[in-house]
């Protein structure tokens, strides 16, 4: 069996940290393992174009293993061409890069690791919640370039307590979004979503549901998206709904940069309309050299909190999601039953609520 | 009667942003007010040297207004020369800028505005926890200089989630700190305080108390700081101490920048022995532009969240604490009762136990 891996290049720092895992170099752990079951196991960071490794390698390949880091993103075009393709893995969480149309249609599995950096992310959003309410990246710059001028951070700098704050999405990641906020004191916390949070669990954050899109954004101080990307969601964050945010308000994806219209947004932050955008997503990763979300910034020189895809890569969440996909291989190659809760594809279906069908 | 007030210049930022209460500009709302009382009202920027405002009208000013931000240092030396001051108000939290013993020898009340800030403080403090444990601020300096290297910033990404956060200190602000991160799910949440907690307020954050700071530190994957700076907590932070932390541990410090020793601090970061530290006090303020802290980094890079000093001083706070600087101006005037809470140096005696004594 061939089984091939497109994960990104850790180069010297895989070498020197071997809990990168899910690098290029370090394989996920699972190569003397594949090999003593006696499995071909390709590894590659090259994904573009047709003489990638990943176009020449899965015309054949048995199963992929891919990451939202550094996806190799897989067309309807290339499932056809994949002839003995039975299962993708998603190292992580998020298989919007496969065709899942195209998957059902083909018989091809497809599953995630879960549980394995929903809390990784969700800590990285509160993270940028915090840091753009409270203009940290200009008044670290400050001090890094040796001024001190409190006045100018101050006039932008605000506490979460008190704050309107709402999720698009509340599901494993925005829940857990959600219940790190409780303690914050904010004044109200929101939700949006297609059902509604079981009674239970909504009452133990206070979580009110708004089930009007428009009317969700317009009472929020700070919105964070935590949706799948599918085709009821791309393109969700458009002019149109950012002119009905709240004036000033502050908007954090962790989900998936497509859901936003990129210039729309960098348009909003560098109005006003919004004080802020932060997280870790692009609509092409690595995103390009000139990506407008790099650099753009508010009126008053701040609001920009973006990083690179690595909210859901700590080392920790890479133990995690190697385990995982580990567990996943293990089921597969033993004829077991997978983890209901992993499933995005069965055989021939959608296993999920979470992602858009046709 | 003689009020002066030395607060930070706040420049355009204050003429644009009436919000900006707390500079010299707006004059945390005052004129008008204390105006209409027939009284003079002085408020300065300039606080070094003896041809200081602050030295020149301390001479014969009633009430001293102050902030931790913008420090007016008021040593034995000027209280000497104070010769009718009875009342010094700090518009935020923090009195370590008054010499606390020279105010009760002379009979000058000290008081505090203690609620205004200390959720803004708080705040602060987990933002830079989050920021530090998750290695944000290499990771935005990666994508604003363009470039895209996961592996780079994820070797040394980590969740908060199972890690050992303690606070030295757990009163106003260490508490708050420690109930915003019970949701974290930390491997346990520590403290180290001259008292325990009462029963009750320990058991809703489930914190435990250590007694020995040595034990207490090597114990913690993150420490962050709490306490009031006195002469028992000067220089708490050195090279002894920071030996017994656990190895690359994280450290935050939004207290007072003298509890740490500056050089030990940089020199643990720079070997490692410190992942990170985080804060926004400085043990001179406004720091120098050549102060160690501004851009000393952990070997990979990292490591340092330094601000300056603005965390209590949010749009937010500075309506709070200018709120209470009038009340406790008003109580005065009108000859009542202070709020007990507010109360650092009563009629020549201590009034609170946060501070040392003699």
């Amino acid at each position: 069996m061939k089984v091939l891996a497109i994960l990104y290049d850790g180069f010297k720092a895989a070498q020197q940290e071997p809990r990168l895992l899910g690098t290029v170099e370090n394989k996920l752990g699972l190569a003397e393992w594949l090999k003593s079951r006696g499995h071909e196991y390709i590894v590659s960071s090259s994904k573009e174009g047709p003489d990638s490794d990943f176009q020449k390698h899965i015309q054949d390949a048995e199963v992929l293993i891919t990451t939202p880091f550094h996806p190799g993103y897989l067309t309807r075009d290339l499932v056809q061409k994949a002839k003995n393709l039975k299962l993708c893995i998603t190292a992580g969480v998020g298989s919007d890069h496969i065709d899942l149309n195209a998957a059902v249609d083909h018989k091809i599995q497809v599953l995630e690791v879960s549980g394995s950096n929903v809390t990784s992310v969700a800590e990285h959003v509160v993270m940028s919640i915090l840091l753009l309410v409270r203009n940290f990246v200009p008044a670290h710059e400050m001090i890094e370039r040796g001024d001190w001028q409190v006045s100018d951070i101050a006039r932008q700098a605000f506490d979460l307590e008190g704050k309107v704050v709402g999720t698009i999405g509340a599901g494993r990641i925005g829940y857990r979004v959600l219940q790190r906020l409780v303690p914050f004191n904010t004044k109200e916390l929101l939700y949006y979503d297609y059902a509604p949070l079981p009674e239970e669990a909504a009452r133990a954050i206070k979580a009110r549901r708004v089930e009007d899109l428009e009317e969700f954004v317009s009472q929020c101080d700070v919105v964070t998206l935590n949706a799948p990307l599918h085709e009821g969601t791309r393109g969700l964050i458009n002019d149109k709904l950012l002119a009905k945010f709240k004036p000033g308000a502050w908007l954090v994806n962790t989900a998936r940069g497509a859901i936003c219209d990129r210039d729309a947004v960098a348009r909003a932050l560098q109005s006003g309309q919004l004080s802020g955008y932060a997280g870790d997503v692009w609509n092409v990763q690595p995103a390009p050299k000139d990506h407008v979300w790099r650099t753009m910034k508010n009126p008053l020189g701040g609001g920009n909190g973006m990083v690179p895809h690595h909210s859901g890569s700590t080392l920790d969440a890479q133990a995690r999601y190697a385990d995982g996909t580990k567990k996943i291989l293990e089921n597969y190659l033993d004829g077991k039953a997978q983890e209901a809760q992993n499933v995005i594809v069965g055989l021939g279906k959608y296993e999920t609520k979470a992602y858009g069908r046709r």
